[in-house]
């Protein structure tokens, strides 16, 4: 039950963040929609493919099509308000990174991958969404420029890992870790933590 | 048969349009076939890699590799004359759109999926190569942008999950769907009727 | 043994045309990885893809992992240095296209596709992980404006199709076509030869 909830806010999240990049573009009203569709299910649907499991994830759970179509329809009436919630929007943002990050891991699991596999298909889950929005939308994937964000995924995927070597239990393990994941990220962009330069720092 | 020819003007006209597009960002020959290539196919192969139908349907039947090569022979010796077709290109295209729409749809009924779900899966056939065609020339997607197409292929697809409720023959229901899309985009053209445009008429 | 070897030389070359791609565009370091990696196993991927080779390979090999994120640290450090080695890395990369060519091809054998479709696959194989690379980018694919490339791996992959209706030993079929499209780039780019230019022949 929980579970469904953060999913779901999780959801409405990534299709907010479509809907801004997508009206910022002066996409029209389908366009809007599909921007924040595969800002919401992208990452999943890479993930399935990558693994074979198909049909992809969404196709059989109307449940998130109906979630991004009233996200999309209440986010275009209200997107000047919007701004108001820019901080919940961005705490449930970032609860559903650490919740897709754990998702993909497990299916990387369950699919028998290596852990540093399980732990890309993680990533990919929870970052690959806002890459397939910034190329739809004819920009340079925002991940690769500047936010800390599939860092955290990795870090956090690692946790994980290293967690259940120790005799704890797994839920447990798989709530801590996303936990790690969102306090990792508030924490980066409270101290604005950034990767390290590479266009200063590499030896000339 | 009638089936078959359908099929292959669709598949021609598809392609014309992706030369057209790739001529213009001054591609190469190899440039401009792969353009033409997956404009064609590119929608057919999203449906088929979502629900796990491979390998990808044009990789089993040759026919449609030949008629994209003849078409883009065919197309750059005579690009300038093409603008006389512009109709019948026109036809042809919006014939694909209700073909491959419809196509679509009976791929995901037979992969159990729900009428929604088939419905955005046979949208996806008939307009993701365009989609695809636009990100490999750089551009944010046209039907992302202006043109009523995606929108006409969701109401034919409802009209045929509508229309099968009554005790109504299959084929004739599955015609009278691609019928259905062909008239709405061609009246959709004709009076200029596109979406409402959420830039003005939304709450400020 | 020699395969191996050849396989990770071909996928230096790849990743390194990576970084400096992802560089040229200012990405950070989790940006310049992602653009190595895809370029390095993007072509492959698509191919998995494709025909149905799921979990795709990457995921199942994880020396392929390793192998780029080792390139991408180095390339990193010594990127003004890479100028001097300009000619070696030519000429893994096209020892790499040979290769990954015939790979393409011997899946597509495998999953029991016709010759013409094989070839499609081993050239997707060779030329798409630096189409993905390029679309990341905000680029127009590079080999769809000027190299030839693709067209080299057409080539060659017909010539082994042709070489084993002779009563030719399969693996030296197999090293005759690699080694053909090797030599068929070298000559091409030493002679500057390309594609014939269809915006100045084709009538008007």
């Amino acid at each position: 039950m929980l579970y469904l909830v953060v999913d779901i806010l999780g959801t409405v999240a990534f299709a907010i963040s479509g809907v801004l990049v997508a009206m910022e573009k002066k996409l029209d009203l389908f366009g809007v929609f599909i921007i924040a569709f595969v800002t919401a299910v992208g990452g999943g649907t890479l993930r399935d493919l990558l693994i074979g499991n198909t049909p992809v994830g969404w196709m059989q759970a109307p449940i998130y099509l109906f979630v991004i179509l009233g996200t999309v329809i209440v986010a275009i009436f209200f997107v000047n308000q919007l701004k108001h919630f820019r901080k919940s929007l961005f705490l449930f943002d970032t609860i559903g990174i650490g919740l897709y990050t754990m998702v993909g891991i497990e299916k990387g699991i369950s699919a028998e991958l290596l852990p540093v596999m399980s732990i890309a298909l993680g990533t990919i889950t929870a970052s690959f969404g806002g890459v397939i929005r910034d190329i739809l939308c004819n920009e340079i994937p925002v991940i690769f420029r500047k936010e800390i964000y599939a860092t955290v995924c990795i870090l956090g995927g690692s946790f994980y890992f290293i967690l259940i070597q120790f005799p704890v239990d797994d839920t447990l393990a798989y709530i801590a870790a996303i936990l790690a994941i969102i306090i990792m990220r508030l924490v980066a962009v409270r101290f604005r933590i950034s990767l390290p330069n590479i266009y200063k720092c590499r030896r000339l």
